[in-house]
């Protein structure tokens, strides 16, 4: 391990201690060396990554409804969920689709990917465009209860507007895909 | 505490353990009462809460470059930070703008607030657009080295689809503010 920085605005790890290891997350804390020599305590969410799904359909988007615990209300949002170890995203990105909303799809092109909260955690989040959905059913995970349906894109956007869809991976699939869509990128 | 949900996708708490409590996050262990009866164990980052600035200059925003220890790489964002105890949002943005990039705002819209990882984390991002800026002295904390500059939105929509701008926070305000110029509403 390099005891130099290569940047000048590196942090260099002098020790990591692991304080939880669940079945999500790992949480760590790294004693860093700051570019003026000083030293500084980093506290550092590990996540395996997640995808995230807009599968559209003519002037709709599939949105699925779920609990979230963290805030202590449910949620209205795309179709998502974290890799399995060592899955390709974009297999995850058809598998997770599947799962939530029995929807296959016969073309899955990558939209962005993003991370989610940089000042504390390693996430980064895979989004994709899914077309040609063909129906199928549902197989959600055993500890997960969700309501799947569409809704248009303008009513994705009064529902950003309102506050009931306001995940990081919604509103960027929603703003990022309409504005791709405007420079002919999709 | 209701023992009954008061949602169909409800989860009831049956138990809350901290594991960690520090600097920045705080990280509990949840078990709770599924829809189904069935119990479960949810990981939750508790977090204060944070600010991203979207700081406009003719065609213009104020970027801020620093390293990431989570990632392992520096990265372009706006100028954001996290709410101290009771801070008002609004109060943040105008302090950390001030802050990182030495610029104080005569006006400050708010554009939105998001959820950045509802899966195992409550930290909300609320965005603002900062407008009519007069320059200052920029006064990062002691343990943060940032460089500041101004790009065009041409060259941070580049960046983003180079990876070089990859976090939600700068990706959503930059989108989210393009569509709702569309629109009119901003």
């Amino acid at each position: 391990m390099a005891d130099q920085p290569n940047h000048p605005l590196e942090e260099v790890t002098l020790s990591t201690e692991t304080v939880y290891e669940g079945k999500i997350i790992t949480l760590q804390l790294e004693e860093v060396r700051l570019p003026n020599g000083q030293t500084a305590r980093r506290e550092i969410v590990r996540h395996p990554g997640a995808v995230g799904i807009l599968a559209v359909h003519g002037d709709r988007m599939l949105v699925v409804e779920q609990y979230r615990k963290p805030l202590g209300k449910s949620q209205v949002e795309i179709p998502a969920g974290k890799l399995e170890p060592g899955e390709d995203p974009r297999e995850a990105a058809r598998r997770e689709l599947e799962e939530e909303t029995g929807y296959a799809c016969g073309k899955l092109r990558h939209l962005l990917s993003f991370y989610t909260s940089p000042g504390f955690a390693d996430e980064i989040l895979h989004l994709y465009v899914a077309d040609d959905l063909l129906p199928g059913t549902a197989r959600p995970d055993e500890d997960e209860f969700l309501e799947c349906r569409a809704i248009t894109f303008e009513q994705a956007r009064q529902y950003i507007r309102e506050g009931r869809i306001s995940d990081a991976k919604t509103i960027t699939a929603v703003y990022a895909w309409q504005a791709r869509r405007l420079t002919g990128e999709f």
